[in-house]
């Protein structure tokens, strides 16, 4: 008999499975917070059970509870004072490795239903998410919505999709029957039993942590594996929040609830522990350079699906919509304030300048023209706000205050602080632009992440695609972009990007923009290149998540 | 157009990919080496082509050669004396990067077909390949023909399949309309291409110089990398042969021959810089665990896919064929003198015996039981050479000799130096049998590669599988095998090695052995424990081997 949840999402199921193998547009989760769809009262009673978290303990009945933990300071300047158990390390991993036993037996199909029930019930609670997501991340609300609730939902359907079809490929048993001449064939009976790979950790980071997460949460899970998320420390609630609705769903289900688990870490030394520990097979990693070498040289009994930092990057050559290039370009340089592992960083235009149909630009026109987009742009306060949110972190903060100060580059832009009416303490902040040479390498070919981009001056197009090519190759990049209306410069673009791995955008100047990527249908991250070990979402992503354990015996 | 050589193939390829769909039996390659199947002649031939071989510069036209360099030495005793070119590895490695651009731009069905092509060339020249597997590692004539011959081709053809499939499964292309409303959708025209993850090196071991280096070599091909062929020092004809038929196809279909090459070493340096090489992208790895974790250590810039040292296995508890269960182990100890990285070293019988078809026997029953089963089955020489072949290294003798001298255990049954008269110089060694207890865990508890196995004491057969789990986790092993007339003993054998993560085989006791595998059905290695960390062949072994590049840009 198919499981109940199986049978309620098969539909869902089926879409996704062809999503993925048309990759057309395709999402089950709305992304308009409208209330027709998600109700009249979603958005007040989102807001309602949020404000009702804070000042609280966040209660979760996990095991090894030995005290109370949180700490997150809202980018908002909102007070939060919420509190989450810290459990013992050790208590969390093997209640986790217990809890894989029922749900490897539950088989694939209930797998692969309580996994999309689970998203169904964060898509419930998009409303909440997104006020957790924006209080502390610093998103404005509509990305904090959008990115931290259906999209995000979205990757990770989109993971179980991959999961359930590379796990479907496997049967459950075969007949064997080789045939021996004259005599009666060797018959055997084989039996291939899906096992996942082990306790999976999820580490997420303080800018998506529910859209960086979600796709390692719901691969592993789908695989049969238990995890336990491990939440940056400034935002641990929307991971709370997350953990808490899969467990309820693992509750109703008759399930082992400590299949997901909420790990705060006090300290670094109790993170590492964890990471470290050898029933972890699996760890999903979003972050900065330093911490995800230390992972992949140190975490040498799991798997390492890291995404890492890299210099994305453009290359204008040239443009038959100068002015829809230049709002497509402040769009994705304002958004969040850069706060996106995919926001161009520098941007690569020819000393002679680009051929527009407003005619010819020089570089300086071009960095000019672009300053002055964005300022146009951001020229209403309340758009600026919505837009650019609040700036996530102090480290931001000095690395604007630095570029700002001139030392990386001549300053095309200087960024200011705005004030936000409704949240009088947040710290927002327009983008700096910087001007500087190719031969600057210092300045602009390491990740400087927030809202600090270059326009870079190379000796001409095909050295600006050279370059690209090099700084994919050697400091990764998730996305780059190119401007060009000669399919000549095109091909050559396209086949750096082959070199380099990495996705290519092409003339965005309308409304989509190179630093979003759509699910089931965009690839975030190539793999292959040193921005990111791995993709969401792929076969590879999914498929050393599991293991097929056989055995045969003789039958008749 | 479909490409002339992936139709030819097709029917092939269906069949391939409904093997490893349903997982029954099948072959497209005869592994009878009959005159009807490969023709009147195919013997001779291919003796003839071997013999021509000998004392010969074996000539490859790759770039870059510095000299010549062999010194094989047959386990045989006899002369070969043939050397191959030893090329600069930096000239190596930009020769197959340079050779990956045209097999990228040729294609999926093109790479595919011409990968079948491979495999079928290689098939005719499946005699010369037993001659020069045989005479390089020492197996018996009938083994080498098999494993070396079709059963690796069987191999290899299983990674292609399943490379197909997962590159199959990304569409060339997409149309993404999203809707907007009231307003226009927004259009994007999206390309995804496949990209090989770079320059693979396949390192050979000198026991299966074609059946462990096909998985890896086909899979990486198939996916779009160029393969450089590291073979085993005293097993690189096999591997010339095999570069040189691959060779061959590739300039016969105008694509660049040096997507395959042979790097022969010198010494340990020009390995260590070759897998080093930041270039290269893949190392698949077949042999022990010094140099398998030292790879593993080092080649960070690589995905490692590393079949290592175990410590296989066999419950024994109780049996309804006693005499059938002697022969089987027999067999299985005595093949190619257990030089097979399948072949069971400790084999765990209760202390107080077992139950079977012939009443209970006591442990020091069933050691002698085995011992005389073993005895007989290699009581006619020329049965005994056909099935020993002959000792492949100088370690594996001073093992045996060790062994033989008792300080390991018990010796139950010595191991006898047996003269082949074909062969006067063969080292042709019998198995060494000893008893020892499961607290005498530094004998029997690490790889002795050899014909070495042990009769362990175990308190009872709930001792046993647990022995064999903890063996199996911290030690690793590619098979372990049960004994048993209860259901409940099987039961409890299965889950142990769902934890454990290795493949059962129950109650062998006809003409399928624990140490074989069958393509296209069995996994070979679980690739979650110590013994591999990947497995002949899922979905897993081919799906980081290749990464999907896009692009996309506006539409109508």
């Amino acid at each position: 008999m198919p499981h109940a949840l199986f049978e309620r999402h098969a539909a869902t199921l089926e879409s996704a499975l062809s999503a993925i193998a048309t990759r057309g547009y395709w999402s089950p989760f709305s992304e308009s917070p409208s209330p027709k769809v998600y109700g009249e009262t979603a958005m007040a009673d989102g807001k309602a059970a949020f404000d009702a978290l804070l000042g609280q303990q966040f209660l979760l009945d996990q095991p090894g509870i030995t005290g109370w933990h949180g700490g997150e300071v809202s980018p908002y300047g909102v007070a939060l004072d919420v509190s989450y158990p810290v459990c013992q390390i050790d208590t969390l991993v093997a209640a986790a490795e217990k809890a894989m036993q029922p749900w490897q037996q539950a088989g694939l199909e209930a797998r692969t239903g309580v996994c999309i029930e689970m998203l169904t019930r964060l898509n419930r609670q998009s409303f909440l998410l997104a006020n957790a997501v924006m209080m502390t991340t610093g998103q404005g609300f509509m990305m904090a919505f959008q990115a931290g609730g259906p999209h995000a939902q979205d990757r990770g359907l989109e993971a179980v999709a991959y999961a359930h079809r590379e796990q479907s490929f496997v049967p459950a048993q075969a007949r064997w029957e080789k045939p021996q001449g004259k005599n009666p064939p060797l018959v055997m009976q084989k039996e291939y039993a899906l096992v996942g790979r082990g306790v999976g950790v999820v580490i997420g980071c303080g800018t998506f942590p529910t859209w960086n997460t979600y796709p390692g949460l719901f691969a592993a899970l789908a695989t049969g594996n238990a995890v336990i998320v491990k939440p940056h420390s400034n935002a641990i609630l929307p991971a709370a929040i997350t953990v808490r609705i899969l467990r309820g769903v693992l509750s109703e289900q008759g399930l082992d609830p400590n299949l997901v688990l909420l790990s705060v870490a006090t300290d670094r030394e109790s993170t590492r522990s964890l990471v470290t520990h050898a029933k972890v097979r699996s760890i999903d990693f979003t972050g900065g350079n330093s911490f995800g070498q230390w992972l992949l040289d140190h975490c040498r009994q799991a798997q390492v699906y890291a995404e890492l930092a890299g210099v994305n990057n453009i290359v204008v050559d040239s443009t038959d919509a100068y002015q829809d290039m230049l709002k497509n370009l402040a769009f994705t340089l304002s958004l969040y304030s850069g706060q996106m592992c995919t926001t161009s960083q520098a941007i690569f235009v020819p000393a002679s300048g680009i051929q527009t149909d407003l005619g010819p630009k020089s570089f300086d026109e071009f960095c000019a023209d672009l300053a002055a987009a964005i300022k146009r742009f951001l020229s209403k306060p309340e758009v600026a706000c919505a837009v650019l949110g609040a700036i996530q972190s102090s480290d931001t903060l000095d690395r604007i205050n630095q570029a700002n100060a001139g030392s990386l580059g001549r300053v095309v832009l200087a960024s200011e602080k705005i004030a936000n009416p409704e949240f009088p303490k947040a710290e927002v902040r327009t983008p700096v632009l910087l001007a500087c040479d190719a031969a600057d390498e210092k300045a602009y070919m390491e990740e400087r992440f927030g809202p600090i981009s270059f326009v870079v001056k190379v000796a001409d197009t095909h050295a600006g695609i050279a370059l690209s090519e090099r700084v994919v190759s050697t400091h990764g990049a998730l996305t780059v972009g190119l401007y060009s209306t000669s399919q000549a410069v095109i091909d050559q673009m396209t086949q750096a990007t082959w070199r380099s791995k990495v996705a290519l955008s092409i003339n965005l100047t309308g409304g989509v923009f190179v630093n979003q990527s759509a699910a089931f249908s965009d690839y975030h991250g190539s793999g292959a290149n040193p921005a990111a070990n791995a993709s969401y979402a792929d076969s590879a992503f999914v498929a050393n998540r599991f293991r097929v354990i056989q055995r045969r015996w003789h039958t008749e």
